[in-house]
């Protein structure tokens, strides 16, 4: 039975071994659930980037550019963090290619690629992500993208929920990590959006914005793709 | 307010700012039970080492030796890693100073070195390490040893215990660490053994040994004492 750990900061990652693996990277509020969203609305592909300016230059390649920095957008660029960005039409980008960095996201994705698949995960398509994992019978790493390197709670409560559906196929009981995610995402019943205002991330990101974007970014299986990260490039797989 | 906040895992220290600050490093099973139980067993102090041959070579100087690996007596020390070696009459420790090393909870110690105050913390001396911060009037950063740098559900509990029995003096709410601690520690109520007989960890130690260290270094308010780590030396506060 393949099992399925999490690892709650990219600065753990290399205690954990990604080869032959599917790393599963997650960072809920915002980069994945807004490139779940991004995808969903027709964005052809994105490309992460670390560093804030060489994102900015994709725009002279026709790229949308997409950057937030402390949860706020950042200056001369096309798109925040938030997944509303994709979808309230101000911005048009169905057939469009997104050039996309993030404080948190981007990093885990770059240090998750030497997993055999890297795919991205959120609440917005966890079920796509269940049906994928199960399908590569493969084991999993959870990589949560956290709060500037430190344990954050909603990333741990989608570790909690992805184990929690495939308690059945998949070994969740040989990881501390996963047990703890576990009763987490059991604790954060039956009303995940409250529990998560009581978060220190959240509340930092009440304060620059509005509940809107967290209570959207808690929805389960609103989307059914996954995003794959390969080649540099994050493409529906 | 001062605040409270929780370190899963050593490889996560540079990440927080010690100075200041009292560091309770916590190592549950079992180095820090049994350094709380030696210390209260008339043992008059300890050398922490990381490396197994430095702390062999203290018995020249009069040391007893104490030494775990991979949660098994090293060869040729006087005690292991469990409690009960302090408690059993075997060995005579009263009076005696002791050079030990563990896989995790010595290297939790010397990286927390930059911390003001660097206590010793279990659920055995609980009350008194609450009494001991709650004097200090310091930010306190619980320093999990964790399982060979990874999160471990019991040093995670008693982060959860020392955070919820000092929730109106200290500010527990602003780290998503002691936010998730604290409902971990929920989670673990009634029967904070019966809990851990899940965790990982507590298996892997269940397969050497038995459950009765665990069951002993669950226990809370045996002993008030608080150890301290400064100039290398582990005493008595």
């Amino acid at each position: 039975m393949p099992s399925l750990d999490i690892c709650f900061s990219p600065e753990l990652l290399p205690l954990y071994d990604l080869r032959g693996r599917v790393a599963v990277v997650v960072d809920i509020l915002r980069a994945t659930s807004s490139i779940v969203t991004a995808l969903a609305q027709g964005v052809t592909h994105m490309v992460p980037f670390s560093e804030l300016e060489p994102c900015r230059e994709m725009a002279s390649q026709g790229y949308l550019t997409a950057a937030e920095r402390d949860g706020r957008q950042a200056e001369n660029v096309d798109l925040g963090n938030s997944p509303f960005g994709y979808l309230d039409g101000v911005v048009p980008v169905r057939g469009r290619s997104v050039a996309i960095t993030t404080t948190n996201g981007t990093r885990a994705l770059h240090l998750s690629a030497a997993a055999e698949h890297v795919v991205l995960g959120a609440f917005l398509n966890l079920g796509a992500v269940v049906d994928f994992v199960r399908k590569q019978q493969q084991d999993v790493v959870v990589v949560c993208a956290g709060w500037k390197g430190k344990f954050c709670l909603e990333d741990t409560l989608f570790g909690g929920a992805l184990a929690h559906r495939l308690a059945q196929e998949f070994d969740v009981t040989s990881s501390d990590a996963t047990l703890a995610a576990l009763d987490l995402w059991q604790a954060a019943q039956p009303d995940v959006a409250a529990y998560l205002l009581k978060s220190a991330h959240v509340r930092r990101l009440n304060s620059l914005e509005s509940h809107k974007d967290m209570e959207f970014c808690v929805r389960e299986d609103v989307y059914s793709l996954v995003p794959v990260f390969r080649d540099g490039r994050i493409v529906v797989a």
